[in-house]
């Protein structure tokens, strides 16, 4: 810390991205990344001619991309802002809708970034409780005064709020905002979008990152009332008006224009992740119902830092988690078929020679 | 504006970037962009496929970046940040380093960005006047607490602050950040780099928009004591760890080991703006010595925002500034020859049918 540093953030703990080592010598399960390459539709897009016009600048109002997010969910280019990935898209909201008086509401395990973005921005932050098998009560969230944010599904746990559970939390609050935060969307479970009809008071934040094969490409975006999208842009064009870059765009574009490999490909991690589910179950392991690309799982006599240091040794990475309710169990990205076979087999493995 | 958004951003007034329309039919002026494309060592280095491997995240410490821009201005990795273009980075700084108690003192005429980020981070911004001939007056900046954020060579006017005065200013207020920033390095105007071994207090931001043809992808960074570099993570990673994305990153590194592509180009926009400053001032204009890859000119009888129309009718963009003090001025990019050659004649033209 130097001597120039605020005094605010003297205490500020940063989030903590999972390892990235860039020699992919692991197999990664460990950052709920697409197993799949970016579509052929996105390598078309960035031809030699496109990347020899870096240039220029991008365009500040991503147009192209709000178009092709506008048509994709059947709305008005006005409701959509576009990021450079979820983060900022979340970061930008906190910081327009929150403040000293107004905090943020969010159960207690969720995306660890909620906490942190509060912590700089100095706004509350309320941890609310789940039940004792991670789902979410949403009669917790009654009577507080924050606005709320929540991952549906849930990260850590993937688990799926039902969309009447959210329409609840709309309705009785019409005075507080609610992000739903739909990163972990596009595995089977559902969006909330219909609702943006009747509340003024929903954001939904969504990413290219899991479901679109673009983690690297940064394109997170956010669906909300004109106002408030209008809100979003004020922020944003006072802190990185050119915030995406003209590849990110077009590679979104692209990406969202190949439905057939969105499909293909969303089908595939669904499969994948019920076949790991059963698997998983059949060894013994406790198992979240995520709808999400990734699971929960937990191994009696085990922590979950110690099953990730196993599978590191191995040459898989999976994610352990800091929260104390959650020591037991370590977080699987859902990959192929063939890196689940693998982590399977080297599961099994750890069990004979610890005799768990 | 929503019901929801904060009270103190009401009256935030956004930054408006420069006109980017995507047709790419007028010639572009406007946005300080290099008229030359990114290198082909770029191309080369954003193959099918790196855009394949787009489904994984990017590296957020940008280890190859940080390492590649260390190699080439002699620093250790620990000195350097980057993030998503240069504005990024001056808000990240502006955040960590500023607050209610500790404003930020900036010529009167400079970037436009720097009172935005004031604006929006609740910091006060303090406007220095420049001398008549718009060169800075360090002496003003004497005597005062907030800290200090110069661009060299300038936003808007291009000239060039002596490495002296720069010297000055850090070693008499040695307990005030000064953020030096070289946007507009590289066209002939030295860098304070070498500063940075004997004052902690200096932090130098760059851009690789301009020199190195890469506006669209938006890569920024900045130098310093390896404290003040870590005070930028902190705020990076409780912001968007992931800000840089996999592609840039690449393109960053490539356009920075093709050395000969940034000499040639920078030596040819040094050229072509000595040639246009006194073709300009044979057409009877006032210039600006700049050092940039621009120049602010004026003509008696018209103002700015005039001469910037006719041209746009004519299919050229340049700038006009709101700033009262620039009324009569527009800021011409520095294009290709023929650029300049097609401007110098419609100038030409506009002076006769004006009769000016």
């Amino acid at each position: 810390m130097s001597r120039f540093l605020n005094g605010k953030y003297s205490q500020l703990q940063p989030y903590v991205p999972g390892e990235q080592p860039q020699d992919r010598s692991y197999i990664k399960l460990n950052t709920n990344e697409s197993p799949y390459p970016a579509s052929d539709a996105v390598l078309e897009a960035l031809c030699s001619a496109e990347i020899s016009k870096l240039n220029l600048y991008s365009d500040p109002t991503a147009d192209l991309l709000i178009k092709a997010l506008a048509e994709e969910y059947g709305l008005a280019p006005g409701q959509v802002f576009a990021g450079n990935g979820s983060d900022e898209v979340l970061a930008f909201a906190f910081q327009a809708f929150c403040d000293e008086g107004k905090g943020m509401a969010c159960p207690e395990i969720g995306y660890g970034f909620y906490p942190v973005f509060c912590s700089l921005l100095g706004i509350e932050f309320l941890p609310v409780a789940l039940n004792d098998d991670f789902t979410i009560d949403i009669s917790r969230f009654k009577g507080l005064t924050q606005n709320i944010t929540i991952a549906n599904p849930n990260a850590q746990t993937g688990l799926y709020m039902p969309i009447s559970d959210i329409e609840s939390l709309l309705c009785e609050n019409p005075d507080r905002l609610i992000i739903i935060d739909e990163a972990y969307c596009g595995f089977g479970g559902a969006s909330a979008l219909h609702l943006l009809e009747s509340y003024d008071n929903l954001v939904i934040v969504g990413t290219m990152s899991k479901s679109r094969q673009l983690a690297g490409a940064r394109v997170g975006y956010a669906f909300a009332s004109e106002a408030i999208i209008g809100d979003l842009n004020k922020i944003k064009y006072s802190f990185n008006p050119y915030n995406l870059n003209r590849l990110s765009i077009l590679a979104g574009v692209a990406a969202l224009k190949d439905k057939e490999y969105f499909q293909t490909t969303s089908r595939l991690i669904i499969e994948t992740r019920e076949y790991t589910k059963e698997k998983l179950k059949e060894l013994g392991f406790e198992v979240t119902d995520s709808a999400a690309n990734f699971v929960l799982a937990s191994l009696k006599g085990i922590s979950g830092k110690q099953l990730y240091q196993s599978l590191k040794q191995r040459g898989v990475l999976v994610r352990f988690l800091k929260d104390e309710k959650l020591k037991s169990w370590v977080r699987i990205t859902i990959g192929s078929r063939a890196q689940m076979n693998t982590l399977l087999g080297l599961l099994m493995q750890i069990k004979e020679e610890t005799g768990l």
